[in-house]
């Protein structure tokens, strides 16, 4: 339940009837708010002649509900405004992990040269065997702050654990909340107090009120710019990689009030189906994409199987915008 | 692996092969071939000398394998063509259940209005409970053979096992397999048997690999009319109704030679999704589309929740064409 | 909804009320019954003084819900009678298909030796390819027929298609309908008017509620000894061949009134578990378990994998006996 | 593959050489050892010579791969060793939460009089939603070590992230990682120099093969005592909260070399299911269980209805020895 407190109930009483119901405080829809799972019969007496409107919802969707504030909230990447009132689908791309900054920068140039505002690549790897390559750290942040800096391109890189959540904040422009840390706590944490663009990707095993529900723990937490990221479930299915669920697009763009991005790199696991994926993606009228990209996949140290080489993104890059007018929305 | 046999082979000869191999017989490529499970090594001496070409999979798919024929088979539906060289996406669409004449015929009208050339209809409904409504049966293959007559559309209607699966290969200019009879070997015989297109539906719990196998079925029975129809996979996400697989799609344009057809209403299960899933498919460059519209789905006998109503349809008909346009392809 | 009718309502009065109201017609607990999926308010005018007690469930579990018939259901298979008032695990082996008279009688021989009064063998194999071994058929039945005659065993085979229903239920004592025919009207309805045990096997993609609605289509249809066979489910994990659902069998335990088989060896695939596993079901209390034991698994011409050879076999049925004790069971 | 130097080689000269070829270094069998993900060919030249033998697998699966070090590994829990060659299977059990002193002494003193040495009980709870509980914290924990201190018993708790990881190890005998954590390289590396027993769960949406990974995380930083807990994965069926995974299990009792410890609470989810899956738990002779109990389940502030209240309990906890004693295990 959200309970939006009457104008007159100052911050220190919200704060103070907060505790008191065990509900957490935030400022929503410019009105002292209160969001708790109580049940409103357990708490009316507390607050009598205090409430201004409830808004009651059957599940723990609260804040991102599409019933609460039913116009999309939107997220800022770098110059870039996604969702809200505008009808842009951003491209994201670039490696999946850094690797050198001769690698980075090749990736930086392309998109620079494509008019892609956004580059990704991974510093801290949530690899799940320990011998494999676990990305440069913060060496790696580095690099892409570089890149940044020399080619005006907005940051998106990814957050492992609670360990080096700061530095990630740091460096970023949007904080990447991966697959496997997406019910971590301390990141979730760290990320709501937080003034970065926060891209939270679905786990493989989470269902979409599980994925919703991690969202409100960053807006709930006081930031609102929370972008939800789809990439791929994990079925029974073997031949691709993970199973992209588009059905849940579909839900999570009637029920909630976040602008969705999409990954089709991950969810594939192939290069040879990324294209015709994430063409499908466009046509489902989301605001975003996030795409693997890499100068010579072969040795590439993360997700070689997936990346798409400079030609092949160049070729699908190009065949994007025809569709995107076609649903009435504008690649950037 | 599939053998092709030496032009001097007669069909006696290939005939008496097969037994000897445990091999099936048929014409393949304009050759008597032989196709069978066996490795070379354990069948090499009874063919000395008579073989002209193998082609060894390290799977079951052999027909339907993109490296035996690499061009995309054809699949007449009416008067069209599916697959082949022809780049037509083709909409079939109309009820879950043909319920009564009147409502059918309000299906063929519509259907009619908009140029859409096949009307989907179910009469042997494969439903999970005794107590629910089963079909019309015969009365509703009527009903349809009527609708064709009257309206010039080409009639797609379900089987649902092998009671009646004779009666449907008469009555439908495409006989469609439902994703609980798909393992059905007294249906793929006869459908392997039938010079009627067979529209194949994967189970909802079914790999890619033995939903490919159960083309092979009807293929090696001497029907190449199959098509696959990807219509959504169990996965633990209760939200929607199935999770659509379009990166199996992927796999399945890359690694078969089979036109596919994708069906977003069971898929997702609820109207409101429809419109949107049904424009990525038509992005993913797919043959053809089947939709579930009903006059007035609130008091359909099946699947009232995801069939859209008729204004709800004329609106997402209209969409399509140029997102087909952008992908090289005609809405048909 | 299942409606008892007063004593002095007729059969004939019964089967007219049943086509008034679209219920299926049977005697249940001793009454003329009717079964619908029709909300009693729809219905109740007609009925009006000839109702005796209704049974109201919130899902289509009708005749097998525990809350309609709260003692468990019985079966009979050859002289033991599984479920009731009985407290037999009962084991039914033999190999997966029926190759030879050679190779089934070794197995009818072992099933003597040890006691077990069982013997399972396909005969109709539901194989996802159609260059596999299909099973000798009619021939494989008569082979069953006979090890009956000499060996005094009850014989569990499998129905695949409708095609060949009539003459499973005239060989066996208990008709096997498998995971991929589980769905199959044609085969369900057909035994539901025989007089033989129904082995149900779950789909590997079905859920438990669709599970019990397959067997309410044979109880529906007045056979009353269906036995459910949980035999795995398809997961996202494919380091076994399936995942064995025994959260899904407490389910059934608790919420339908029928007895309940596993089958270890189709859930783990590989020998190596099966003990382990069988040890683990006959701990939770079931009514019977069947297994795969061939004489040579290496050469068997299915499931080769999952097979137990006759001394591992041996082995695993000696160790039962304290199992079943332990949790107030008898193997038999 | 696992790399074991010559007797002579220094550790000096092992961690050099670790540098050199991107391996962990550890000691292992008692030698100074390298673990790497690498192909032996690529390395080769850089130690010649220094070699006495090397394991290589086809996955990576290492530290704890039963070819590896067949004899099983150890873990000790207060003053109860699991695995090793003992046959124990050991009770582990307490509340979901610690929610009050009353509470969980109620939990310790019951737990004491039945025998059972390990209470289980969360302070940081994994919720999915910021508007639950979200455990006591760092008071719980203190409220736990009162109970080992009263009441003798070994203290199992979980950490849910990084953040709390060192409070966590210092306070309990066995630092769990929740199904939701087990991918969280800070809290697998702390844990992986901590010298307290690890008991790890499988994620609901991780393979086999991830989860023994994420165990080499914690072998491969050098504690050896890590125990894995299969507690249920994610499936499409959803009558019960979780599917338990048992031929999972068999295939990590036969694969690996670590002690395996199940969690039926939360895979059924349902107290009326608890007792047979305990069951069939012992009969797989696992190394022990995790149940959860409370005082009073209905005001159970999160699990409320997989908890067993005292009672049921009790009943259950009688009813496992004999099947322990059946399969050759004690349970302590």
């Amino acid at each position: 339940m959200i309970i939006q407190l009457k104008p007159d109930v100052t911050k220190e009483k919200a704060l103070e009837l907060a505790t008191q119901i065990g509900a957490i405080h935030l400022i929503g829809n410019g009105r002292q708010t209160l969001v708790t799972s109580s049940k409103i019969k357990d708490i009316n007496g507390v607050l009598d002649g205090l409430v201004e409107q409830t808004f009651v919802f059957d599940n723990d969707l609260q804040l991102a509900h599409a019933s609460y504030k039913p116009e999309k909230r939107s997220a800022q990447i770098g110059s870039v405004t996604l969702g809200g009132n505008t009808q842009h689908t951003m491209m994201i791309a670039g490696p999946c992990s850094v690797e050198s900054e001769e690698q980075i920068e090749a990736s930086a140039k392309l998109m620079k040269s494509l008019g892609v505002k956004a580059l990704r690549g991974g510093c801290f790897k949530p690899r799940t065997s320990p011998y494999s390559f676990q990305g440069l750290g913060l060496e790696g942040l580095k690099l892409l702050a570089k890149m940044r800096e020399k080619y005006d391109l907005a940051i998106v890189t990814e957050v492992r654990d609670a360990t080096h959540v700061d530095a990630v904040i740091k460096y970023a422009d949007v904080v990447q909340i991966g697959a496997k840390a997406m019910y971590d706590h301390g990141v979730l944490r760290a990320c709501g107090q937080a003034k970065k663009t926060v891209l939270l990707k679905r786990g493989f095993g989470t269902t979409l009120q599980e994925f919703v529900q991690a969202a409100e723990f960053v807006l709930s937490g006081g930031n609102e710019q929370v972008i939800l990221c789809e990439r791929g479930i994990r079925t029974f299915e073997t031949q691709t990689r993970f199973t992209l669920d588009l059905c849940g697009v579909a839900f999570l763009k009637e029920k909630t009030n976040l602008p969705v991005v999409l990954d089709p790199s991950h969810a594939m696991g192939y290069a040879y189906g990324v294209p015709d994926i994430t063409r499908a993606c466009v046509a489902m009228g989301i605001d975003g994409l996030i795409i693997e990209v890499h100068p010579n996949p072969k040795i590439a140290k993360s997700d070689a199987a997936q990346q798409l080489n400079h030609d092949e993104f160049r070729l699908l890059h190009q065949t994007l915008p025809p569709i995107a007018t076609a649903v009435g929305k504008i690649m950037v």
